[in-house]
């Protein structure tokens, strides 16, 4: 069953679960399932922001972790339509509506006033600030929205807790705070651990959210609970490093969004902290971390988690 | 117990205990309490958004309608500390940090781009555009928070309840989506239905949700909650009529926020669509409305419903 994992497969299999589903509750119709109709401009802002780009790194990870944790499910084979699957399809897209709002209001003038993202012009520029700011808002409760239908699809317990998780990732302890951080110290000199606080928060704490929604929509034993926290604490810092490598490393055609801008900023990193060759380094070292996690784990099934965390520190993009 | 009812007395004592759960809930010490303390200067700025100052419209109502459906509670008493009256506290307050991220974000220069709320600079003034977005988002994201405590705390059952009705009422199909459609329609000329259907999703979805929200948090018979959801929708349309009416007769000193603004911008209102009479006389039907609506109910207890419903149309700010 391990020996012939295929993450390309895997990955290629979920990601086409993940794309549909969001182009289905991304929509006019689905907004009007719940009573009333979305304006469609507000909706074409929003599916502009959602759909057809995006490496879905976090729905990715919901699966992965949700996988693990289910053992009667196999590593290449989409899991049967369970309220467990149906709720781990809803955290999948929910963890990525609020990565997505978050790259639309990040791309804002009074933020980064970025022009590109995902090798298209950003939201702002397409529609303006205000739609831009109204579909960034309406992601964001769509996202709880998708994760609390009727009792009858994903009992309320399970709602309950997905929220709960996605919430907390989301706010002021978690990304929007390390959005606030990371605004704050534009010119300033961090030390290594204020620098990993304000990635713990920016980009890690949804990182781990996703692995521990996932997790959530099984039955993880506590070891495996806390295992999992560890491993996503640890991809979602190395996620972090490997941004800053590529910050400096690839051109803006490969990233697919405007290069050397931290640079250029002036904001911290951890290549102009510790140099780029001790923060790869430091990558290698938070994927061993991440691997003696899932080790610890007791889970048998982690191959699609692994195979995530390769992708992590070996991406180019 | 019902003819010695005294409003004011009834409303400065919910009050309190709101803006006591408020000043405790938006703070970095509870965010400790999650797990990553909050950086200051973003919780700075939310709590200049929520704290002193405004009506607390929507959490009355909160209270009101739980008081309505909890039959053990007498109008002028707070409720006892069970896990409901739990429940509905963090429902009043959840459902005015929306309310209170949608006027930071509704003020930024992108949007309305005013510089006066409640008497004071808005948020983007004081804190600059960027604080702004980000204290508006992760103002979205406690409200979620605030509704997904422990499991201890309040039933995960209600948690998912209370999530269901607040996301669907913040989002594309309601708050967000009403606004997006009010953007869509400065300088052209609506009808009285798109009118209301604006008017509709961008505040009266809000309101009704914290009529349903305080319903949520006891045990309404299904003939209640149709009358309250009645109750809702016609003093959520009331509050718009009125406050479109206090732009054009009230001042700025008098509304804490500028005056004659809707005019100004060329947005179509009831008084521009109908004449400052008939938006009177209309207000005055969806109070009768709202009135029939909690005599349909067979709720013993309505008193406090009543009595927002009228400071809702008499208001003079």
């Amino acid at each position: 069953m391990t020996d012939n994992f295929d993450l390309n497969h895997w990955c290629d299999l979920h990601l086409a679960r993940v794309e549909q589903a969001l182009d289905n509750w991304v929509s006019v119709d689905a907004s009007v399932d719940q009573g009333h109709a979305a304006p469609a401009e507000l909706m074409q802002a929003m599916r502009y922001a959602v759909l057809d780009g995006g490496k879905r790194l976090r729905p990715l990870l919901v699966f992965a972790a949700f996988e693990a944790v289910s053992s009667a499910s196999t590593p290449a084979r989409v899991p049967a339509a369970t309220d467990a699957a149906e709720a781990a399809l809803r955290a999948a897209c929910a963890v990525e509506l609020i990565h997505a709002y978050s790259l639309v209001h990040d791309d804002m003038p009074c933020m980064d006033n970025d022009v590109l993202r995902r090798g298209k012009p950003t939201v702002h520029v397409q529609f303006g600030s205000a739609s831009a700011l109204l579909a960034g808002d309406a992601l964001q409760a769509l996202a709880f929205e998708l994760l609390t239908p009727d009792a009858s699809v994903v009992p309320e317990g399970r709602q309950a807790r997905l929220c709960r998780l996605l919430a907390r990732a989301a706010g002021c302890s978690g990304m929007a705070g390390g959005q606030a951080i990371d605004l704050a110290s534009v010119g300033r000199v961090l030390t290594e651990e204020q620098l990993r606080q304000m990635h713990q928060l920016k980009t890690g704490a949804l990182l781990q959210a996703s692995v521990m929604m996932g997790a959530a929509c099984g039955d993880a034993s506590a070891q495996a609970g806390q295992a999992l926290q560890a491993y996503g604490a640890a991809i979602g810092l190395a996620f972090q490093v490997v941004d800053d490598i590529l910050d400096v490393t690839a051109d803006s055609a490969t990233l697919g969004k405007t290069a050397g801008k931290d640079q250029a900023q002036e904001k911290p990193t951890y290549v102009s902290l510790m140099g780029l060759e001790s923060a790869r380094r430091y990558a290698q070292t938070l994927y061993d971390q991440a691997m003696a996690a899932l080790a610890f784990s007791g889970l048998p099934n982690t191959r699609a988690l692994q195979g995530l965390a390769s992708l992590v520190v070996q991406r180019s993009n």
